[in-house]
């Protein structure tokens, strides 16, 4: 348990180190073309999740994310008392990766952020980007277990861009962005709409694959391979 | 069957969000460089499209466009009565999605493109767009059937670059874009004549590859693995 | 024989079109900025080429290169006798995707390139690519078949960044290319140097690999799977 | 095992190639925009690592550098007698890269870089980035085989974006980036620095796969597949 532990903090510590970090980066170098940043954004944060995924996938089962633990002990595959060890191991780890991205880039190791992300617009972005999240895991980890990785890295770097909320996804992606003042930053106040608008799309993913999954063990015929 | 048609109404859906939300992003941060806009467009696209692939393969086939459907019908592995349902399932989609962008950046959930998209350069190119993706997936199919999501997603982020049109290659993607005056919209007046450019592309390719299948299926050899 | 050449020529056809229509596209988008070009004309063949791999591979090799197809007679993969054929069916692909792409965008079927690219750093440059680009194809077919799409995809993006001639590395490719005077093309005079170069570059590439092949099957033990 | 320091020595030699390369041809295209230089710069090297790692894989392992050597021996996967063999060949093919890029783009064959990198937030980031390297390796490697190419390849193209040295990971890479005075290019000087945080950050990781190893060697039970 330890082990598994271990490997989801340090997960989670590397994924917001990217998201934080090539979110600095981006910023510095792209001469003031929002665009641009975005786009090294999302391409390094979709590679290193993806890179992650294969890493610690069968030691931890590489959620990186509570919502995500939710959905898997819906599913059965974590059991109810591993659920806040997960939580609190993700928590500590998305907190120290984004430090370490503060300080990799000299900047305080903590400074909260003052970037609004607020709005109806917002919060449905948040649902939709997690609802899909969710179903991608959940159609994968059913369908084709070896492909988690490449299918949750290649949503991730789309989810970026087609939601106006750059597709957050991840509660404690979420807490911990609240604590670097730079281009992936959050207002703490935005944060709560956030958490309730991820949980709420996570959860409605979850119930319809679980539909989907007792129709298909039913017996019901299948699609294209 | 109800199963069938929601996953690929819900993969419609978030295929339409996909495109039609990166391309308002795109626009958005972009300064007013194309180029910029439809790279993040073209990459978000092909990602998100290949995990929906992977997420909905096996359960409804992961069409999501009227051609596929047509093109699989004609293969044998879709059932004449079925066709009409999964078009109506992923017009129906395509619509919600397109909807559910706007709402996203807080726009009208509907409202008619006035983008000009037409000539005979746009028409070729939805032909040629159309037969390619077509034979990718009857390639894939029938030699790869893992790969099916790779390499459409690929082929996909290649063809909003190398045809005049971006590549639609979709009939239900080109109705649900006339939906939004944004980047990646049509106007209504050009739609038809994309849609039987696409068809016929499409046509096109699934007829060659059932010559192909026949030749190869009467024992010539392979190439290379 | 006539399914896999005319497999080989529409590949090829596919592929011409990717690579030219995509660096018209660039051109007419990016606003000045040459690297924004180069970045989506190699994004687009890369994954266009991966996806027609994936397509063609088991009906006739997918070579799509004259050089390939002669590695792949060294090899023994394929009879001397087939590989005129072969080329023959590559180049006329090769030319018919150049048109198509020119016509897609509206301009001449064919007209002569005019663009320079001579010197010895650009000979350099094509013989490491074509070496380059034999021997992850060796590689892959012999260690991981199912591989050779993406990793000949992975290496066509990063060859057009990485050698000073943007990586053509094929002689049917080249020869098309003399004929749109677009971001893809090359000045007619040009092109036989670039031809020497690329043989000689894959060449080399296929003999080390025979080297390689002889050793490894006479038992010397592998490295890491 | 002169096939494996060859493959070795020639997978290094094309790994530099693509580094220098294309941060020369990223920093001339880009009109002045680093961002778009090192978007492309991390493109091309993660995309032509991939490909290299699948085709020299099965022949050497594909380390092409020293800290994946080391961290292989101590795994038990090659042994201690091998390693100043595999250091010295990938040194050899380190320097032979970069000065075949300098040759390819008309400059001298070797020139030293007046590039500055140095400081704290480097050191970490170099630390970090070796660390997360040989995690992906080593996770890769007992879980996924087949994924090592893919994995590293995404981490690779992430890690130039989110630490603030652009992730070189790489002692023997580290030592050739000194020899072009070029976007890749590092001053002799503040490569020792480099050095020692790499292999720090490169040990705690495979100290840390040890003790996951033997913990789930030990029978306690995996996470998702």
């Amino acid at each position: 348990m330890w082990v598994r532990l271990t490997a989801e903090a340090i997960g989670t510590a590397m994924l917001l180190a990217a998201i934080v970090g090539s979110g600095i980066m981006g910023e510095r170098l792209s001469g003031g073309n929002d665009g641009l940043a975005l786009l090294a954004n999302a391409l390094a944060t979709g590679g290193v999740l993806a890179a992650l995924i294969l890493t610690f996938g069968r030691i931890s089962g590489a959620h990186f994310n509570p919502v995500v633990t939710l959905a898997e002990a819906i599913r059965g595959a974590v059991s109810a008392r591993e659920v806040p060890a997960y939580i609190g191991a993700q928590l500590l780890g998305a907190f120290a990766g984004t430090g370490l991205a503060n300080l990799m880039f000299e900047m305080p190791v903590f400074f909260a952020s003052t970037r609004i992300r607020t709005g109806g617009g917002q919060w449905i972005s948040e649902a939709v980007a997690t609802f899909g999240l969710v179903a991608v895991i959940a159609g994968c980890v059913r369908f084709r277990p070896g492909a988690v990785a490449g299918g949750v890295g290649a949503y991730i770097t789309g989810v970026y861009w087609f939601t106006a909320s750059t597709g957050f996804a991840n509660p404690a992606v979420t807490l911990a962005r609240m604590a670097t003042d730079t281009f992936a930053g959050i207002r703490p106040a935005d944060a709560p709409a956030f958490l309730i608008a991820q949980v709420t799309g996570g959860l409605v993913a979850a119930l319809m694959f679980r539909w989907f999954d007792r129709d298909l063990d039913s017996g019901d015929g299948p699609g294209r391979s």
